[in-house]
């Protein structure tokens, strides 16, 4: 059952906005084993969105749309549905109803142009929506289901989870599919690969498939069978099979992140930590902190970024940076020990290292990063060699320092 | 003449790659004028490759498609190309011998494998890549232009820029375009328009499309017309308007990033800055060292995330927070001060908010954020109210932080 995605929105085509809708939802019906075999972006007008609906009509069997459905003249999508359907537009009581008592909780009155989006075709079923006044549109006709969203982020992901992801598990094929997602890192995907593969025997009907990223490479393991206990055990028992040879670089499972894992550990274990960053400037905290609760084992962090911050703020001595520089394995031990000491935290992660494109020396190319650790019985740190591109050295090394302490707490070596 | 982009990747069809490639290359084909009409996203299979390629040579003029350039049996572009275009692959000595070379100079030798990279088809010409083993590919028939480039978004920027869009500027028809971006921030877009639009009179070819995003709203101008110089006149008439109106609002064109116009303000001034964040947990410390070279003028932060530090590490006296409360006036303007003295810099810059979803009271809903700046003449604070949404929460403040010492230091009122 091939399924097409259209966001439409002329700013996806001048590529000002990037397309963040389509890969949600993408990923949302990969994981209820549908086939997403098409994703377009079209334009507002009128005229490309009836195209763009008309071509998907006649190659995919489930159709599902974002955007264009807002009150205003420039909104398209209900009147490209009424020309490609041909239906009429109904008036909807209720629909309206709720729009205005969207408005009277935040104190204001409904704009009179909001009563458009109380105009919907007819014979379609709708899904509500919590966060906006444009409700979801769901038509089905000769075998084909549309569905047509609005395109605010927030508005579309809660619809897609609360009310399109059940519908659409209700017209699936009967086979059973169960994806198991692994979430490693601190390995690159070609060696990932050279453990793995030796020993791999892969049944009839599993998959597995590697998604690299900044932040590591996921395993997905797809297993179809006649039957749920089928496809579990089967999944599964690829499952057992990696955590056997790379189990210590798997560090959770579908949606959980390196961030969250570690704040898990220290939760879990009562620990704190504090951070010294240098070239991340500030990206390891803001990782860190991302996660919702992080106060409660977050102390705060230095961002040392000159040497006299280092000096004053982490009581580097100026003969380390003298000596050894302020990107090496001694000023990274130094800076995390006095960031550990400053802070009293139990952990203290440091990082210094040469982001780039400027700053590179003879013996230390662009990249060259060292990420320190101090824990109550211990201080080392260890060298990385990220890459030439700024960004993706300082992110890289953010991910690095994260797993740098989880490793530690778990004592994986 | 009518653009479509194809990006191919499995990776993109179930979501766990967001799509920023066609962003990129849709901007700047925008840029010169170019009418992207479609963007689209199909499989890496080599079944997938023929239905789209066949289906933009159909309904579009110039097609440009990102991935399936590797050495491996899996990367289906060139057979997909040979199969739709029916040309025969050719091998081509020079390639090699640059492939060849590539990896001499990192020291390896090139794998077997690489050899297909060699192997192009009849009657293309090929576009370098500087950074990676696969060139660009360029075919011309029937009046329809097909590029193929690499799907790693570094090589594939290199070559969009640096042979493509040249390329194809000499391409298009003869009708002149200027476009102008102004860049705003600290003024919402319904407000902007009401600023904007009582004496707009926009002349015939000129356009103006307000475009949102975190750190503000952009101000795109395209004016086209007969000749160069009646183009740019056009633009430069509606700049000049426009600066008129909103001008307090516009702090850079084109390229500038709100971080990069501040750095340099800084630099032009010869000041220094350091901050000191609570809620943003480092990412004001993060954007504002993205800027290569800011370490000429940014001397750190503290990442104040308790209580705690803010009254040790900034000195903000206990009894502030015990009446007003951490996210409060009086802490954001104590915070600033205790940083600027701290790192003694020429400013200071404080962040405290609640950023979501928990933290809330019954005076501070969440959003609700202050932040401080410290002068060598002044500390003064202001209260923002942002979304319910945790990071989108943290990121607009991050911006509001850059905006406030903007306007200090520009005497912005």
């Amino acid at each position: 059952m091939d399924v097409e995605i259209i966001t439409i929105g002329d700013e996806l085509l001048t590529g000002h906005t990037i397309n963040s809708n389509s890969a949600f939802i993408a990923q949302r019906l990969t994981d209820i084993g549908l086939n997403v075999r098409y994703i377009s972006t079209t334009g507002d007008s009128l005229e490309q969105m009836e195209e763009a609906f008309r071509l998907a009509l006649k190659r995919a069997r489930v159709i599902i749309t974002t955007g264009g459905l807002g009150p205003t003249d420039d909104d398209n999508t209900k009147k490209a549905i009424v020309k490609v359907f041909k239906r009429n537009l109904i008036f909807h009581e209720d629909v309206l109803d709720n729009i205005k008592k969207r408005y009277a909780q935040r104190g204001i009155e409904m704009p009179a142009i909001n009563q458009n989006q109380a105009l919907l075709p007819q014979g379609a079923t709708f899904f509500s929506n919590r966060y906006g006044s444009a409700v979801g549109i769901c038509l089905v006709e000769n075998g084909r289901t549309f569905i047509s969203l609005p395109g605010v982020p927030q508005e579309m992901k809660q619809i897609m989870i609360d009310e399109v992801i059940p519908y659409l598990k209700g017209l699936k094929n009967n086979q059973s599919l169960k994806i198991i997602k692994l979430r490693t890192t601190g390995i690159v995907e070609s060696k990932l690969s050279e453990l793995i593969t030796p020993e791999l025997k892969l049944k009839t009907g599993v998959k597995l498939a590697y998604l690299p990223s900044y932040s590591g490479v996921d395993l997905r393991i797809i297993a179809t069978a006649e039957n749920d206990d089928e496809a579990n055990e089967k999944a599964h028992q690829l499952r057992r099979y990696l955590e056997k040879v790379v189990g210590k670089y798997i560090y959770g499972a579908e949606d959980d992140t390196l961030e969250g894992i570690l704040g898990q550990l220290l939760k879990d274990n009562d620990k704190t930590l504090a951070v010294a960053e240098s070239c991340t400037g500030g990206q390891l905290g803001m990782l860190i902190t991302s996660v919702s609760g992080s106060s409660s084992y977050f102390l705060g962090g230095i961002i040392s970024y000159s040497n006299e911050s280092k000096i004053k703020d982490l009581s580097v001595p100026a003969d380390v940076i003298d000596n050894f520089g302020a990107v090496s394995e001694e000023c990274a031990k130094s800076m995390a020990q006095g960031c550990r000491q400053h802070f009293e935290s139990d952990y203290a992660l440091s990082i210094t290292g040469i982001a780039g494109p400027t700053g590179d020396t003879e013996n230390k190319p662009i990249g060259t990063t060292y990420i320190g650790l101090a824990t109550s019985h211990s201080t080392y740190a260890k060298k990385f060699n990220f890459g030439s591109d700024r960004q993706a050295n300082r992110t890289r090394a953010t991910y690095a320092a994260l797993e740098f302490l989880r490793r530690e707490m778990l004592d994986i070596k």
